[in-house]
């Protein structure tokens, strides 16, 4: 019998051993789809149109041939790049205490309708919040929700990764728009 | 022996966990690198020249201080910037049904010989692919082929890392390139 | 005295199943903090001023419309884009044996104070290291010290993720920095 059990517990082992081997030759199939953290934001842009400079928290940098610096081009404002420093607020006022800067670059990309990429960090120094959350990814505006990248993060996000649904939550003309992020973190370290 | 058996169990079970244990350690170590997904794709660049306007895919919007919007500019094009919206085909074929855009925007950044940068996204919304795929490298152009970063996805590609080898399939002067991109992703979710 | 046995080896199992699970499920939530690589350079950055084309290794290819691309713009250079192809060295000499280029695209995004975001390649094709590292992020240069993130690599560097601590160990005037690098490979395959 002894030798009975000692089989049963080789083969148990030997199971256990198998399974292991699995995990670590699929660890980067087998994923959970919760996130770890899930954050909510707002970030408020206000464009530079030349007369706005005390309040612009954004600016036109580059722009196709057919535009220029002051206004958004014809096309859908295809090329226009704009560089931005926008306040985060953890509501849908503008005037709420900012909790963090969005800081970063988007461009329009398409002629027939508004697009735009995105590349940019939230950048917190505040109780809540230190380090950074860096965006990426391609924005088509005139869907409800649109989905990017969290591509990394230092200090309180250190390596995150994760996704960033962006929801268009005001337009004011050209000058003011209003972002809600919402942010599902799916590496956290 | 009920004592032995348990023993035999223990040692079983303790050697269990530590092999668990250095599974969760090296987790960041031990990959397998091996693709989880691969694919193919051709995407076309026709550049704005300031005459092809009905069918220019993509444009200069940012220009050293010796170039201009609509011819790239001397030193190998250094410094000129490029936002694109380029269909993307399964085929190297310009006149296939697309199905995608290639989203983003790319600059020269060497005086002596022609290399870029992208920043970039596939964008599908199609039968076959719904989501998105992030892009981002160095692109030394003269290179046969060359490495850049899936640096996350979404909808169907959520989450997703891997590598996108760049080939140049043709160019024709300075208005039109087409590139293949062969996908490899090594993180699926 | 076999079922006790067998019942014993069941829970064992059973057990291990749990723990197996978990492992699985919590593998994006247990890591090492631990660099699998550390590795440090330098780069300098040679901004041209419309005078030093010969030596100059960036150019400004975007400004906001009060700002113009042979001079960095007032309110702190906000918006100004400027596209690199700087040399990389082991120690803080512009000097030394080139290891490899900086390659990518900075501008500064407040108009309070010096900040900047930052998009680039670390390209390599020496007999040290073949392939190339990406980084993306925030960079408040004001800060003694900034992190960003690495968000990818190719070659030698073949799909690494970590963090990049930036340090400006020399300023000369709106034209020359130099910026110590320590990058810290979190996920090395």
């Amino acid at each position: 019998m002894s030798s009975k059990i000692s089989n049963s517990i080789a083969i148990s082992f030997f199971l256990v051993l198998i399974i292991n081997l699995s995990i670590v030759e699929s660890s980067n199939k087998i994923r959970a789809h919760r996130p770890c953290k899930t954050l909510i934001f707002y970030f408020h842009d206000i464009l530079y149109n030349g007369e706005n400079g005390k309040n612009a928290t954004s600016a036109i940098v580059g722009a196709p041939s057919w535009g220029n610096l002051t206004k958004l081009a014809g096309q859908n404002h295809f090329g226009d790049l704009i560089v931005f420093d926008d306040p985060i607020t953890l509501d849908n006022n503008i005037h709420s205490n900012p909790i963090g800067r969005a800081q970063g670059f988007y461009f329009y990309d398409k002629k027939e309708i508004f697009t735009s990429w995105l590349g940019f960090s939230f950048v917190f120094n505040s109780t809540q919040h230190k380090g950074s959350i860096n965006f990426a990814g391609a924005d088509p505006i005139m869907n409800k929700t649109r989905d990017i990248s969290v591509i990394g993060g230092t200090g309180d996000f250190f390596m995150t990764r994760g996704i960033a649904t962006l929801m268009t939550d005001s337009v004011e003309g050209e000058v003011y728009f209003r972002l809600q992020v919402d942010i599902k973190l799916y590496e956290c370290w």
